[in-house]
């Protein structure tokens, strides 16, 4: 069986989640405490990161973009990112948008900070660096609404890699509650439209422990 | 003209330019100042970061992955990736590998404290950062150096962009003189065998305003 090493909250892992399961590919998760730093998963990826896809053949894929590439090279019959080089142009400057500016000015201040700050025993969270998280959120969910608002998806025309991308990280903030989504209908119209996919279930009923997700969390009718 | 904004010291800017240049594409530079949030191009690219590339069609290319993707999908002769899903794999990890890890651990500690704080504005480089830079490089050039020492070229048997990511990084280290190059004599022979390549040649002759490059920098035989 195919095997993706993964940590349920991170929004890299999230969103190969969603690509494989879009693609209905069957695989198996193993949780991959990357703190651990155990040797034989180094062994595999010495950067000691998730999400890496490993093939039945042993064939390992490191890095949510490197496997999302892989995918639709490998299983191309479902697309990530569209037939023409304009729009695959346009779907990986979203995924870049919500993988590094989104990552690193709200994810990684906010999931970051509260909770894997918490896991790795680095101490309690900075009041400073939450607050900067909570000041960018905003402008971040007005652009994503912009986008939902003005397209089908948020690309374009199809469903891509970019709403998985920006699904992810928005699910891993919205399993911490810090949506409030009576301020961005656009957003939470999308988002809707997305929970409600096969490829989203899994995600809506992952268990963190020590860690209980928002009360609306798994709701498809939030 | 395809056209390329950039900054000179970018390595994520450089790394497009040795795509480029070993696809024999010819591209104008436009040296992005993009601390000043020019209104036209911030249409073009709403994160306002370097590089884009911009075809002669007027479609804009945002994100240096991005470009190096949509650069192998539309002018596939020269190959960035390999031919096989394993090469692409490798070469994608060691990609994300340096523009990412790297990039954090060292070049954004050295170039981004040392150079890009000064040009932003952001006042006088910190010591610890710097000295965090320092630390993280030694390991990065001993990984570097293994690398090179076991492969043809650091992904494998071909020439790919892991090595031009590599070595964009290193050039803007080494521009700024922070390459002892007697510790690492596999990585200096690999590094002299790219910067020997005619697609090099462009980044050698880069001028930086108020700042002169290490004298070594320029030359074939360092």
């Amino acid at each position: 069986m195919r095997i993706l090493y993964h940590l349920p909250l991170s929004p890299y892992c999230r969103k190969v989640r969603l690509a494989l399961g879009e693609k209905r590919l069957q695989f198996e998760l193993i949780h991959e405490r990357v703190w651990d730093r155990r040797a034989e998963f180094e062994a595999i990826n010495p950067a000691c990161t998730v999400p890496v896809l490993q093939e039945e053949t042993g064939l390992a894929i490191v890095d949510s973009s490197a496997i999302c590439e892989y995918l639709d090279e490998a299983y191309p019959d479902v697309s990530l990112f569209g037939p023409t080089l304009a729009e695959r142009a346009e779907v990986r400057r979203l995924v870049a948008w919500f993988d590094h500016k989104f990552g690193m000015e709200v994810t990684a201040n906010l999931y970051g900070e509260k909770q894997l700050k918490r896991l790795l025993g680095h101490g309690h969270a900075d009041g400073a660096v939450l607050r900067a998280g909570y000041a960018n959120l905003k402008p971040h969910l007005e652009y994503l609404g912009w986008l939902a608002e003005s397209r089908a998806w948020l690309a374009g025309a199809n469903l891509s890699l970019a709403d998985f991308a920006a699904a992810a990280h928005i699910s891993t903030l919205d399993f911490m509650g810090e949506i409030d989504w009576t301020r961005h209908p656009a957003v939470k119209d999308w988002y809707a439209r997305l929970k409600s996919r096969p490829a989203f279930r899994p995600l809506l009923q992952d268990k963190v422990s020590g860690l209980a997700a928002a009360p609306h969390y798994h709701d498809l009718d939030f």
